[in-house]
């Protein structure tokens, strides 16, 4: 074997082109990452400040923060997890990759959609497994389904499930993903579900793979909706049987996450109303898009159930969404993410727009575009 | 391929029996882990402070921290190294992980020496290559040469250096350095460099395997000589033919470390006589143990020439230093690591001692071992 090249994350590009023209005295408004504008709950800011003056803050594992995250489950989904399933790690994305290393060794080939996360295609390469995508369009909402999943021959080792998922924002329906995790456990096949935008449902409560399989691991994390990407805090649930494999792979590859964000991830758990705010505004930001997107002339986008993206078909305006995503950045100061990041067969005729800013950087990110769209739409003519 | 068990850190058990007897009344030394008992120094505390009350606290990556890293391997090894090269993680551990998956796939082979930190061996069979472990005694002053690098057949894909070592503390000479570089660029054999106990030296500046080999990848951190293991904040240096592999497996696999720690882990470097004063308490905690080690009838140790602990040999006394190390903990609240964390093969012999420890509780934990020590010599004759 040899070692893959991974593709890079496109936005990540653009965004820096961002800020260098931000550095330049443009106006720069970011809706190229899902990342939420508002800072943590101030009482978790006040707990950092806390801990920073009377804790040493070596290498620590947050005992009362696992318990915490149990009764989450309780609370929320009516689910049982033991404190001892829960891994706490630095973010998402080191959780997901603990999770592919417990579960599945070298050639194990795993399911997922298309469109999807980049990560989770680019990652799947590094750690030498085959990611199988399957491509899901508006006729599916952008979602996996079981019979995609059981049209699958021979039948992959595992399957990545997103709901909400990015960069749609879809959330699956409970008969669909009943059915999913009905023929996953027929077949054997291992379910990892990525459930980092739970709390960001315009469409009422997202249920958790949990629910209905109790061998599936969840990665969640704060960087959404406690809205402390920065902090660096995720957790991984693993099934019981998995308990000894995470524990030796977190102890040797990873160790613990932050100290001061877990004394601060605590608190914030009981900082609803401030969080439930921020939802709020989030879904103004989304009334708000869905009621300029025809003035911009995307009227096909996929139904944003959940997250804080709009992905939106822009096929009839272009087939290099790069190029398009650059050159609105370029001519508007708008930061987008080009579709060609979460699907590199049709994403050149799609692109993602993120609404995790404040509403007033949407308002105006709006008034820049909408003159914009136009003339793109009469040059496409 | 299965997915391959991994062994625990013993250590790891012991220290949670420690915490336990400490939650019910008991007085308990750490003596198991590599943890600096200092804290982060006042300014970079002061610099956390002033972060929390004025930054959103995003994903992050931190350009200054970049150019200021770059700037000490030009200050202290004479060795340019470009910003672009350094990439900033959630501490050492992922740097490893990161390191060897930009190098190696699966089945390559990697050798090492034994004894040596638990986690590269584990690491390495979790991400399917093979650790080659060289075993090293007192005549190699437990370290590796070019000569046993060079006795392997076939020649190993890799090497992983470690000067000074963990759990030795035994610092590679310049020579040896030198004729190990030569050897492995003579027959491309990958380094990757273990750096992490860089400034804690009692013999003098340490050689980085930069001087040497430019091809080479560095491992380090803020979590020892700066004291902020919990901030979770390290770094990989890769040489510019890498950049491309770990930047696109950090922007999918891990993302930034904490914002908090790459601001504080700034102002940290710039905290030397604080820090310095961390070395000289290292320094004396080193010659109370080398003056009371006799007395515990501990003669055979390696040298300590860096970090902070002293591995011993404990044949004398015991052939299984897990439950050795379990009845030191249980009778005198002093809690080690035994030497089977660090060496399978050999470790049932040795233990290791850390004085990361206030002198306060080393000088206590002396006092407690001195005559334990002397009935376990008896009951061994």
């Amino acid at each position: 074997m040899t070692v893959p090249r991974i593709d890079p994350f496109h936005a990540v590009g653009l965004s820096t082109l961002a800020h260098r023209m931000a550095a330049e005295g443009r106006s720069i408004v970011h809706m190229e990452f899902g990342q939420p504008s508002t800072g943590a709950p101030k009482a978790a800011i006040a707990e950092a400040h806390r801990i920073l003056d009377s804790d040493g803050m070596g290498y620590w594992e947050s005992t009362p923060l696992k318990a915490r995250i149990a009764r989450h489950y309780r609370d929320s989904y009516d689910v049982s997890v033991e404190p001892e399933q829960i891994w706490l790690t630095c973010g998402a994305s080191p959780a997901f990759v603990l999770a592919l290393n417990c579960c599945f060794a070298p050639g194990a080939r795993i399911a997922l959609a298309r469109p999807g996360y980049v990560a989770y295609r680019n990652t799947l390469r590094a750690l030498y497994l085959e990611p199988v995508e399957i491509a899901c369009g508006p006729a599916e909402r952008f979602q996996l389904s079981a019979a995609a999943i059981a049209a699958l021959d021979p039948p992959p080792d595992g399957v990545i499930l997103a709901s909400p998922a990015n960069p749609t924002g879809t959330i699956l329906s409970t008969e669909e993903m009943q059915a999913i995790v009905a023929l996953c456990r027929a077949r054997g096949i291992r379910i990892i579900s990525d459930e980092i935008y739970h709390g960001l449902s315009y469409i009422g409560p997202v249920r958790s793979v949990l629910q209905d399989d109790p061998d599936a691991l969840v990665v969640n994390s704060f960087s959404k909706y406690f809205s402390m990407a920065g902090w660096r805090l995720g957790w991984l649930v693993v099934p019981p049987a998995l308990v000894e494999a995470a524990q030796t792979r977190v102890g040797n590859m990873f160790l613990t996450p932050p100290s001061l964000s877990q004394h601060a991830g605590l608190v914030a758990f009981d900082c609803r109303e401030e969080l439930e705010g921020h939802v709020r505004m989030y879904r103004h930001n989304r009334d708000l898009m869905l009621e300029h997107l025809p003035a911009l002339g995307l009227s096909r986008i996929a139904p944003p159930d959940g997250a804080f993206y709009i992905y939106a078909d822009i096929g009839h305006l272009t087939d290099d969404s790069l190029a398009f995503c650059a050159r609105l950045l370029a001519e508007t100061g708008v930061a987008t993410a080009p579709g060609l990041d979460f699907d590199p067969m049709e994403g050149h005729r799609f692109m993602r727009f993120s609404f995790a800013v404040s509403t007033d950087r949407l308002e105006e990110a709006l008034r820049r575009m909408t003159p914009w769209f136009a003339r793109a739409r009469d040059a496409a003519r």
